[in-house]
């Protein structure tokens, strides 16, 4: 008879497995194929490769008698993990045309039904335990795969000059959000990061440790796409004094003079998105800039991006916690129905830039071995962001959570929270 | 009734057009949308743009009510024809994953039906002359294109660790060929270029005019593998002074050690195929050269490549003329049991680089409108090479026949065979 | 009759412009002409950039009168300050072969002499302490300069094939420093950056503000040539589980196997120095590394790098502050010969790489206007050091001094000392 | 005693060595040292190579007793003759300020003084043909470096925004030399090439050899900057239908919309030129276009270019020479004041494009040893220019003269004289 945890272990397993496959059924074989930058990877890529990690960390790992489905997947498929051996270059992903998405989706069978077969057998607890924490944190691993592959669909089908649509969804009715407020926070010393026992972290979340809080008021919900417009009229792509200079060469160099996905029609700013080609509507959050144009526009605005510590601690104390919800195309718009100021959009419609460089915490080690490649090696030159959004999976967004990319890179749903200092008293 | 003339014309129209749909066929939809190098196209892309140039210059023009069977297809499959309107970047071609390959294959399909109708139902003999000339040229065109559909394919599926075949053929069974032989030529004035009543072919093999010759020989068959082992043996690929200076710069910027497709393994060097890896067969004639090493060979052998005057005047005199044949996969070996001495591989096995600029010949002009943008505007920095290949397909070589590529490029199927000057009496 | 302010900053003004010429002295005007990478400027430049800031805050803000040395010199020898105007481009300062360097030094005199009169004709005290800011903020920043200028001439010599030194110098005698000791620190909050009243400091270095201190331990001293050979030796360089990922891409894009400047020879390793080309000396500290090579190195060690507050907070509890010193044309070797273990080397030798990102400190502002172009518009990708460096001119040091590099530059004499953490009791 | 031909020999030498120093003259060590681009080389470093010619191929050989002025020389200044050594980078000349440029000219002054001595010594008529062989070729070279550094420094101060003059010259009359007129020639046989006793010629002007003309008409003049207008008014550079497709790749990557050195300015184009930045004079001849840009000024004009068959032979039965000249810093204009048509501006002014690629002459062999690595191995991707410039020197220019270039470069004083066919009676 299966335990509980066997149980919920197992279902688990099936839900984020079939939630990829789900995520992958509206694309052709074509679609999944193609490879639109260096940063993004095919959808036959990230179905296989999510595939190869429970291949390589669970049944290599537990079942002796395991069989690869096919050797060459371990140079094909391994990503940045450089202690399993060579890899195969990351900006070449497209070339790969075989295996096939369909036999990709057989390989993703057979290590599904292994993996629960050997879930199934499993008999000591503590090699349950054991196995039940690799197959947790596959599953957090397929879940930022879930992620990365609307993000980089929606990149791809961005070149394409038909502008076809990933699917279909209902528009979200817009509704004026009202004037941002700000909701202010004391000084204090908080604790930052997930605790040993309050469930599944990664390591880049650990360990616990306390920072100093000044006292800081965050705005109570994103930038909207109208207010990005009244900086993109105030010359605001234009004015140096508002750039970091790496910001500054960036947009000169790749031209930026909106956000991504942005264009100009005769009728107007449009806006390509998983669901095709439409206006842009002043009212909903601004999305996919990059830090560079988040802190500018803060820069213009007189207001700063908050530190991942400031936006941890806002979320701790007033109780912002993800709602169970499904993926969406899109961010929504929020509302200004509240009759009194709290914080909104905190997650589900856009990562929030927040102005701390992406560093380990004090006492940070990375787990030893090829899992160990996970996070550690990407804290340089990159910037948190926090909360989560209408991409991320259910389940997968969390107070602690510590998102990162690049300034300069765009194609993530982000998007801006302001913040200010206030007068210690 | 169908005049013969009608009934040859639908006869090619079909065979020409079913031929590209059997090349295509073993590859699968992700095979068909990968573009390896800017220099390459996709598979499907090759199907598109081939019955693109049917819509646009016969269908368009020839059936007032004919309705483009998508109107975004004229952006996206044009390739070089400027005239007709914007284009899509060709180095983008690869991130155009809709439409399906399966899209392209019912585009083919009902262009063809439209053109066969057309074809048919032609009444006027000056309206038949005039749609004959147009697809006459669209099929070769067409033929064109199934050859850099093989290149293509080649290149891409080398870039796959897995080393994929595309398809089994026999491999050819060696056998050596024997020491090189020269064939004289005297000096004459010879006439180069095809004449006007000739049959078919491109606007860049007239007008037909007069060339001096002055006593040449040429080696009577190609380079083979073996002797390019000697070159390489003998440091070909490290002494500059063989070397033209763009040739040197192009071979250190791209590591050049052997021809492309060459990798050395444990047991010497093999070559990646349209069936597989498999080892260098010495008796093959060597492939993949760019004039840069080929050039450097002739140099390295106190030899010269042709001129693409003397190759055609020398294959006019011994009446060397391409044989009916299917498609090879690979070029081939010839023997050595010929009695006399006679000039072999003149064509099916690989282009014959010459030391020839592409340049117009002499009173040269372009054809008016869109179908002029055909050859004349790759007159520049590009060598000719004479011939034909194992990829060419059948009826598409001839004696006149002008291919052209940059210097520096090796994914064609191109060798080298000599020439050497002879004293003048 | 002048007051003692006014005397002091004559003096103070004409030792630092003396010092700029003196440090060109040895340098001909081919030299100073030319530029070795984007990341450097010609001597020229500096020369005559140092000049410009007196020319355009100092002379044109308090000399109504004054007419400038040459209006094109706004143009060519402004350089991030965007709110001036327009600027040449930075990769372009080698092309600007007039002024010459004669000109240059007229350039100099004449605007030395206008701020000499300038400072002695002040009566106001108001507008002396004005004056005064400006000009300390002037000198501190012709300091910055010198000590770009030896870096970029260091580079520039380093590409000549002849290897010329800049000048002569005696070789510090060479001593075994001993083995590394660690100093201990206890818990703690510290203060860190200047007090307002502590005497200058540039605007990164405020607002001094509260940082947690968690137990930590410092190197005493900073690694050796030999103990970085000792990493080479166990493959440090090939070692990807030691890297961050844009440090592996970054080693293997620019083919790093030693710090720059370091080169085989037949008699071992040799190093490119002010002074010419010499044998490395494994008692002398290791210098120009990246960030991601001192990283790398910390973990090969298990240890890691101090953050700046760390360095900071040692260096205020150890009362170490730096020497007044000559400029020196090489960092120097160490003594073990203290009785107690101390820190060493915290000044005048190498600047140590921390581990914390170049950000602003909580409640940071640039100041208004062209002059706050300064620091802020470079907080971001950089990575901040502390101490200072052989190169460093006398009184420039301080124990609250920020410099940044991004994390992959070399040119800079930038060294490593660890830090590890204590188990907090 | 001297014999004749020794005197003239040392006369031809002294003229040619001071005429360089004279080209220097106005030039400051700053102007000397900079490099603006991979194609150009200090003025520096050509007074440096075209000694290092004398040194190697007249010193080295011919005097035993003979020890290098400096060891470093023959790796700083060789340039492509790869086979006496290793050589220092070409776009790395920018960064050897050390030699100095008075350094170099006592290097120049060295070598002068032995060659000199050299040459009275000789007492063999045997040695004497030898010596006086190379010398020859020692100075023609030299020449050629004479108009390269013309070019070269011509370049460099383009880059200056200050646009510095390098010396001043009496602008020469603006002139309407009138409509272009055609002069024909008709169909023939004609001989091409220098013959071996008609003086000095490169190898690449041999062998003299047969070439069919076919009948032709050829401008009687180079188009002028005012016909380059109407080009740009009828939207020349914005149509791909007249350019080559390299041209039209080349043109969008570099942005041309004008020759080189033309930019806008509030009254209209001005021209940067030797002696400083003036309008555009529509009477002088176009200068500084590409091949491309002349290829399709030719097509809009519905001409084309002559081959330089066809320029030779022109030149041949014209009676076309170049006269005595001073080297001028500007092509000037020519004048309608002849009665009858004839060619005029065949030498002197501008370079004049060709449609022949840069290929051997039929029986071509370069020259045994180093010396032969002088224009053989150039012979692809460049095209023929005939004529001579206004920077040629003196006694430089002939009617078989073959000069070459990149089809996309411009900072040669290369323009455009057309050329069409007649029809065959």
């Amino acid at each position: 008879m299966r335990s509980p945890t066997t149980t919920r272990l197992l279902e688990a397993f099936h839900i984020v497995r079939n939630q990829t496959e789900s995520l992958a059924a509206p694309l052709s074989p074509e679609d999944q194929t193609a490879q639109s930058m260096p940063d993004t990877s095919p959808t036959k890529w990230h179905r296989a490769h999510t595939t190869w990690f429970f291949e390589t960390f669970v049944l290599d790992r537990f079942v002796p008698s395991y069989r690869p489905f096919d050797p060459d997947f371990n140079y094909l498929f391994n990503s940045y993990y450089d202690a399993i051996g060579d890899r195969h270059p990351r900006a070449q992903r497209g070339m790969v045309t075989r295996p096939t998405a369909t036999e990709v989706g057989d390989y993703r069978r057979v290590v599904d039904i292994a993996v629960a077969e050997l879930i199934e057998s499993i008999e000591s607890e503590d090699e349950e335990a054991q196995l039940a924490e690799v197959i947790q944190l596959g599953l957090h691993h397929e879940q930022q795969h879930q992620e990365l592959l609307l993000m980089d669909i929606k990149h791809l089908l961005s070149l394409n000059p038909t502008e076809p649509a990933y699917a279909a969804e209902p528009k979200i009715e817009s509704r004026d959000p009202g004037p941002l407020e700000w909701v202010e926070f004391a000084a204090t010393t908080s604790a930052i990061g997930l605790a040993p026992d309050e469930g599944f972290a990664f390591d880049n979340e650990h360990p616990r440790h306390d920072q100093l809080i000044r006292p800081f008021a965050l705005a109570d919900r994103l930038i909207t796409a109208g207010e990005w417009l009244d900086f993109m009229a105030d010359d605001g792509y234009h004015r140096p004094d508002l750039w970091l200079s790496d910001g500054w060469q960036t947009r000169g160099a790749q031209e930026w003079e909106a956000p991504l996905y942005w264009k100009t029609s005769s009728s107007g700013w449009e806006l390509h998105t998983l669901t095709g080609t439409r206006p842009v509507d002043p009212n909903e959050p601004v999305c996919h800039v990059s830090f560079y144009e988040a802190d500018a526009y803060a820069r213009w605005a007189n207001a700063r991006l908050a530190t991942e510590f400031e936006w941890e601690h806002a979320a701790q104390v007033t109780d912002s916690s993800p709602a169970s919800r499904e993926v969406h195309l899109h961010p929504g718009v929020t509302s200004s129905n509240s009759s009194t100021v709290e914080l909104k959009q905190m997650f589900g419609e856009c990562w929030q830039w927040t102005e701390s460089a992406y560093r380990p915490y004090p006492g940070y080690t990375a787990p030893p071995g090829a899992i160990g490649e996970y996070n550690g090696k990407f804290m340089i030159n990159t910037m948190v962001l926090r909360g989560s959004s209408a991409f991320t999976p259910d389940g997968h967004a969390r107070v602690s959570y510590r998102n990162f990319f690049h300034p300069g890179t765009r194609w993530h749903l982000s998007g801006v929270r302001l913040a200010k200092d206030l007068n210690e008293q």
